[in-house]
């Protein structure tokens, strides 16, 4: 598996180095196996990736083209975050984010909320309706503190697919993937302690680490490869960091999922530098390729990456069932995890079982990560179309959300401000900064089918920063 | 309402200290009630109370008799903790308990279960599973941090028994008491900071304060009046207390409500020194009594009261739902939900919006209140009838839990582990102190209606404790 990315990841980065202009025809896959010394399938692999990243197309009977990248935004710039640990702040914009209920008259590109009216999903909400019913009414008692352990069996088969094996003794049942972060942080890190972050980064886990004290330390982000292994080392090197959290698959907000051999790299330096890790993989089921990556977990041999994940994404937030896989730290966590809430919640436990264990889980999510690689290709093209010139735009690997970065002067909080009257709502950038950065980026949700009603919306977020960019270079 | 409660509370200590022995007549209502200048119905009320905690009885046409105690065995000896901050032990203890899952071979007496058979809660599992049918499936989406506004202004309606006036916008609701808890004393403390509680207490709260790293100042505590107030007065002004813990209504273990003067002097204390005190109110709508006593919040003038409760003990605690009126505290409490799990399961919420608004509510805790008072003499009953001779028990005027005092050199976590063998589960004492105390005394559930199955069970507890005390007296 690890070849074929690799083989992508060197022709991407000959690409966007320009060795390779657009228009102009790749080498062959006959050649590059030759070159390369390996399989024709493998760089067929490679090649597929590109396509889906955007970067090559094929045409028939002449082999691979580089795209015309006139016609696709360019990629946001490598993350620059302060080189020292913060305290966070942002809360005050993460609450009015989560304060607001779904309204029939906001369009909400702004939350992570998955497509949850596929018809696939039909049968867990069955479950959920047939478990209400049953005689001995298992959604009323205490679960035990590891969580129901049919559902455990079913993860633990469900994280083969990322490389994992792992028993269900291995695995504690959370309330969404939001416990199982906040227990895992507490079981590894005091108050005070540094934890680094991939930059930008998910605003739930950021308001955790300022939640429970902790310091953060931003380390610089590429939107292809992720967290720089570079500056983490270096990092590493000057503080006392206790724990590194990354969201290495399908990263929220940037959508890029991290090469195998990065993934393996950023174990070896948490080796060298005796740290854990957190590994957020509540996207990972939804990459655009297949099989779906690895995880780091998955080569972790001394314990020491906390994996967190949850159903949310996948199926429904709304069930609130995540699980850690904690390692080491499985005592730690168990005892957060009683402190934090108890047991977990039964009922939907059970439903989630039963749809795995009747087989609808996979076939769910291949026909929603489908959808979302549309998804994912309308709303590039919305962005291309109604956003000002110079915009840069992610290309997400999996996932459902677009990471969109303005000119350095812009001020998302203000457009926010400007679209709610209109009905929309985005999420501002600066969430995903400890320190506030990212002013002038956003995050844009494509779960939903498009319809007209989100096109306009979309279209409305691009003419108003448009509006607002012009009125900021005009003399008042 | 206070003033009954003041009497009931003269009178009991009249009867304690023996100015009243058992077969003696107690004072008319007529010549009380000049007395003391408060109306015939308020003694009324204060004799029922006495009556309900067993301490009188009325014979027809002749007024109230102090009853025969020697038929009741004593209650438990005031509590004597270390009288200076601890890190909190016990965790595995505790996690023994909480990992076991309800099997049916065991008799679980030890956990905090109520009875989920009644009828009256049928009315609620219908609701859960029409929300799993209904169209718009709410029970999918992220909800707001808040909680669901239709349950939080059904809540607000229920806190008006306890004589508290809150707004639905004064509500979080939580992932069960649990969370309610978490986040209140994350809210106030800081890692280090020293917390009052009572003691004996619930183990879950003890763990959240160690897991948090707090040190716990455990407060002698009256088996009738609850927390000793001048034990408190003194530790306050000799330590640098952050919060005063307690759970005043229906005390988990011990079952007192504290007197309504005594929690309003409880608060004039809190206000004097200056901290915040968390009301653990999650069995104070099972009190025998009519109306439920009133809560320290109730009283609570300038917000420093953050009581937490949930549908665990009153409804089921499968449905992990709670809630905490933080008052001040409002904001903080808020970060720390958010950080905890995100927002709370929606479908349960609605199910028990539903439920309160159908007005199922109160027909179903009255019901279960008596079923519970019931259970109480039953479980004294067989406790006089089997357990050694000497053994002390709590008279819960509330709830469904029996607290069980031996001779100070038993332990019970010896007779745990002989009981389990014969199917038979309780709660050791040790668990509800902070530094370990209590490890001659028991905690047992009566809330499931009396089986000869559970009269065996009793029975076992009784006769091993009986043995082990012969064992460890007999030379070896
Ligand atoms: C990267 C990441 N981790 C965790 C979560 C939280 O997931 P859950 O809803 O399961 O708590 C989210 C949701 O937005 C997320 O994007
Ligand atoms: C006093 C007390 N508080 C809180 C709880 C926890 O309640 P929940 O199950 O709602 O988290 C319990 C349950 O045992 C309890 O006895």
């Amino acid at each position: 598996m690890t070849l074929y990315l690799n083989l992508a990841e060197l022709l991407g980065a000959r690409i966007e180095q320009g060795l390779y202009r657009p228009g102009q025809r790749l080498p062959s896959v006959r050649s590059l196996s030759l070159e390369h010394g390996v399989s024709l399938s493998t760089v067929q692999q490679a090649y597929r990736m590109l396509e889906d990243n955007g970067l090559v197309a094929p045409r028939p009977k002449s082999g691979y083209f580089v795209t015309d990248h006139r016609s696709l935004p360019a990629l946001p710039a490598i993350s620059r975050p302060a080189q020292r640990p913060v305290d966070i702040s942002q809360w005050e914009q993460v609450l009015e984010l989560v304060r607001s209920t779904p309204q029939a008259d906001v369009i909400q590109l702004g939350r992570g909320m998955p497509d949850v009216n596929s018809p696939t999903l039909k049968p867990l909400l069955r479950s959920l309706a047939q478990i209400s019913r049953r005689q001995d009414m298992p959604g009323l008692y205490y679960d035990n503190i590891h969580g129901n352990l049919a559902l455990r069996e079913q993860i633990a088969r469900l994280m083969l697919d990322s490389g994992c094996r792992v028993s269900p003794a291995d695995l504690v049942v959370t309330t969404g993937c939001h416990e199982a972060l906040s227990t895992s942080i507490r079981a590894v890190c005091e108050t005070g302690d540094i934890v680094a972050v991939d930059s930008p980064s998910f605003h739930g886990a950021m308001q955790t680490l300022k939640g429970l004290g902790m310091k953060a330390l931003e380390i610089p982000t590429d939107p292809i490869t992720g967290i720089s292994l570079e500056a983490l080392e270096l990092a590493l090197e000057q503080w006392p960091i206790k724990l590194i959290q990354i969201t290495p698959s399908c990263n929220n907000p940037m959508g890029y999922i991290m090469p195998e051999a990065r993934k393996k790299a950023l174990l070896t330096l948490a080796q060298r530098y005796d740290v854990a890790i957190l590994e957020d993989d509540v996207y990972g089921d939804l990459a655009y390729t297949y099989p779906r990556p690895r995880t780091v977990k998955s080569f972790d041999e001394d314990g020491r990456v906390l994996l967190c994940s949850s159903f949310s994404k996948t199926l429904a937030p709304g069930l609130r069932i995540g699980w850690v896989a904690p390692g080491r730290y499985l005592e730690r966590v168990l005892h957060m995890k009683y402190i934090s809430t108890g047991s977990t919640s039964a009922q939907p436990q059970l439903a989630i079982a039963d749809f795995i264990e009747a087989g609808h889980y996979h076939p769910h999510v291949r026909r929603m990560r489908s959808q979302y690689q549309r998804g994912r290709e309308q709303m590039i093209d919305w962005v291309t179309r109604y956003f000002p010139p110079g915009t840069r735009a992610s290309r997400p690997q999996g996932g459902f959300m677009l990471w969109v970065e303005l000119p350095e002067s812009f001020d998302t909080l203000r457009l926010n401000r400007a679209l709610l009257e209109q009905g929309v709502q985005i999420a501002v950038g600066s969430i995903f900064s400890a320190s506030g950065k990212y002013r002038h980026c956003l995050r844009m949700n494509y779960a939903a089918r498009p319809t007209p009603q989100i096109e306009a919306a979309v279209r409305k977020v691009g003419e108003t920063a448009l509006r607002l960019l012009v009125e900021e270079h005009s003399p008042a």
